[in-house]
């Protein structure tokens, strides 16, 4: 039905492979504790979602999520990546019948990020990129990523950990490689990712857990200007969790407390 | 300086190429004859010109080129497509130092298109899709190619050879693989790639031929309407050169002039 490598076996058919030839796939980044893929069940829905968006068909999440919880056993702290294709052959956009999905899960050490991300707080700056609009394909983690990659090019030689990425209408998207949130007047707000992003796991996580305990996100249009006057920031993704914001160019925020509250409610 | 694979050869860290990852890369279609690979000069131009706009660097185009001309001097009749991607390595969208382009020549049997396509005409319907907008890929054959992928979907099952793919404006960009022209009151008009599509190689050499033989093609903006109204519409691309459209949707086309003179052109 569909072949599963990982970091050892070979896959001699990944140069005719449409995930490279064409970005045609999907894929998701997992944190793995103790043995434990994080908030896996997610991680499928969310990956099955854009399977269905895609039309990408014949993927047995089952089996997938019973591999990857075999795979996370092996490990203390890391990161697990699945990527998942239409599969290999042909040349042209056209889907070749009988396409049997590739789906690769890589294993990759955690990232030694500095304890003081988490206690006082990234540095960001609003990259000069526009995100494109494309409600097809909008809010998937789809393999078409050059945005990403030349917005994180932006930030090189520099002591910005991540990037603000907006539309065309100056509406806040999401950062480089995470999402974003904003607290102001105690509203906590997260952009809509109708037209552009990626609708990350923990951001849905950061959603649920704060309506369980009878607070609402907003998830509605921020605009750029919105940013400077925010109380507080903070950025998730499935690998960080939160970072706060301590400094967006030359703003700098030295309130964390909502951002702190929320980054407990999420430990425990 | 960058690793340069065929068909043939081993490319076991494509797994971890920011290729596949990110479709980080660019590549080339190449129509071979008689052991000529048709117009290398100029998709070795394009290439290098994306290459720049990506940053992406350190590629011996000389080489490569030398390299292709070999290729193709094996090949009686077939397509020889091109792959660069930023390399392999590393996890997240920044981009490791020291990266080395991975290099893929793959070699491809001409496609089994019958005569009547080049003598009757091609039927070709507009898609629902949408082209998003991004000036600073716009042009560019680069790997990020959701959205044709998406849209040769449309065709499936249909008698449809290609599909038109518009703007947000409902301004005429290109077709699912080709580009696009249109002839009126003896007038051709090929749409401006400013914001979105792929400059095609065929399309640089039609405006060229015609410009040495004192025909201006008129590069602008297309509305939609527009090929309804038109005398004439054909598509271009390196491999099938020039088709004429004899349908699009429910309109007719009978006129082929135009076309057919500049088919004879090209073949010239």
């Amino acid at each position: 039905m569909s072949n599963i490598g990982d970091n050892t076996s070979e896959n001699s058919d990944l140069q005719n492979d449409r995930g490279l030839h064409y970005g045609d796939g999907l894929f998701e980044t997992i944190a793995v504790k103790s043995g434990i893929a994080e908030y896996l069940e997610s991680h499928i829905n969310r990956l099955s979602k854009g399977c269905k968006r895609l039309k990408l068909i014949n993927i047995d999440f089952l089996y997938l999520k019973n591999q990857l919880e075999q795979k996370a056993k092996t490990i203390h702290k890391g990161v697990i990546k699945i990527i998942v294709t239409r599969g290999s052959g042909g040349r042209g956009y056209a889907t070749p019948d009988n396409m049997s999905a590739t789906i690769l899960i890589l294993e990759y050490p955690w990232p030694d990020y500095s304890d003081d991300l988490w206690n006082k707080g990234v540095s960001i700056k609003k990259c000069d990129i526009v995100l494109s609009t494309q409600p097809l394909l909008a809010g998937l983690k789809h393999l078409n990523r050059l945005e990403n990659v030349m917005a994180r090019m932006e930030l090189e030689n520099s002591d910005f950990q991540e990037g603000v990425l907006c539309d065309s209408e100056q509406n806040v998207i999401e950062a480089t490689s995470s999402n974003i949130f904003i607290v102001k007047n105690d509203e906590i707000i997260t952009p809509k990712l109708d037209n552009c992003g990626v609708s990350g796991v923990m951001r849905e996580q950061i959603i649920e857990k704060l309506r369980i305990t009878g607070s609402l996100v907003h998830v509605k249009d921020i605009q750029y200007k919105e940013l400077l006057d925010a109380d507080e920031i903070f950025l998730s993704n499935s690998v960080i969790s939160i970072w706060p914001v301590a400094r967006l160019n030359e703003r700098i925020y030295s309130v964390f407390s909502v951002t702190k509250k929320i980054m407990s409610l999420l430990n425990n």
